[in-house]
């Protein structure tokens, strides 16, 4: 079964370590604890509305990019998108073999 | 603040008025109380992400449209995105007026 709370965690790490910042940084910036953020990456805590919008505005991203991404993740894992551009972590890796 | 959880709870909602169906019919198909679907159609509880899943497939949706949907709403209340088409009520409207 495909969770929202674990696609979400995944996105918000992604984006925090794209901005290379640290969890305490960012927690810090959104007025949650190290740990709620912490666990709310990692799949194994559902964040509230209230504080998902207080760690996206942290991370500088409107709540609709999150979900934005966390949908067309979804959608891959449902078998209702086939992804037609090369993952990041792929381009990444190709860009800085190069 | 926009919330999360309001617009989970009126996409649900819209989507479960769409096919004709009451709260019971679904929370029963979805295998939760009718007391919880109606919080969480109304954004007055956060839905947990198995229950989310299991109202999706209840309302045969996959998760992945309806927070595309929650994520286009998002966009137009955060000024990110203009809608550009008719929106549904709209559209209904006209079609039932004519």
């Amino acid at each position: 079964m495909v969770l929202l709370r674990r696609e979400i965690g995944d996105v918000l790490r992604d984006q925090r370590n794209r901005q290379g910042r640290t969890l305490r940084e960012v927690s810090a910036a959104a007025r949650v604890s190290l740990g709620y953020l912490s666990e709310v990456e990692r799949g194994q805590k559902e964040a509230s509305s209230e504080l998902l919008s207080s760690i996206c505005s942290a991370l500088d991203m409107p709540l609709s990019s999150v979900l934005r991404e966390v949908s067309d993740r979804i959608a891959v894992a449902e078998g209702v998108l086939v992804p037609d551009t090369v993952p990041a972590e792929l381009s990444d890796t190709v860009f800085s073999a190069a």
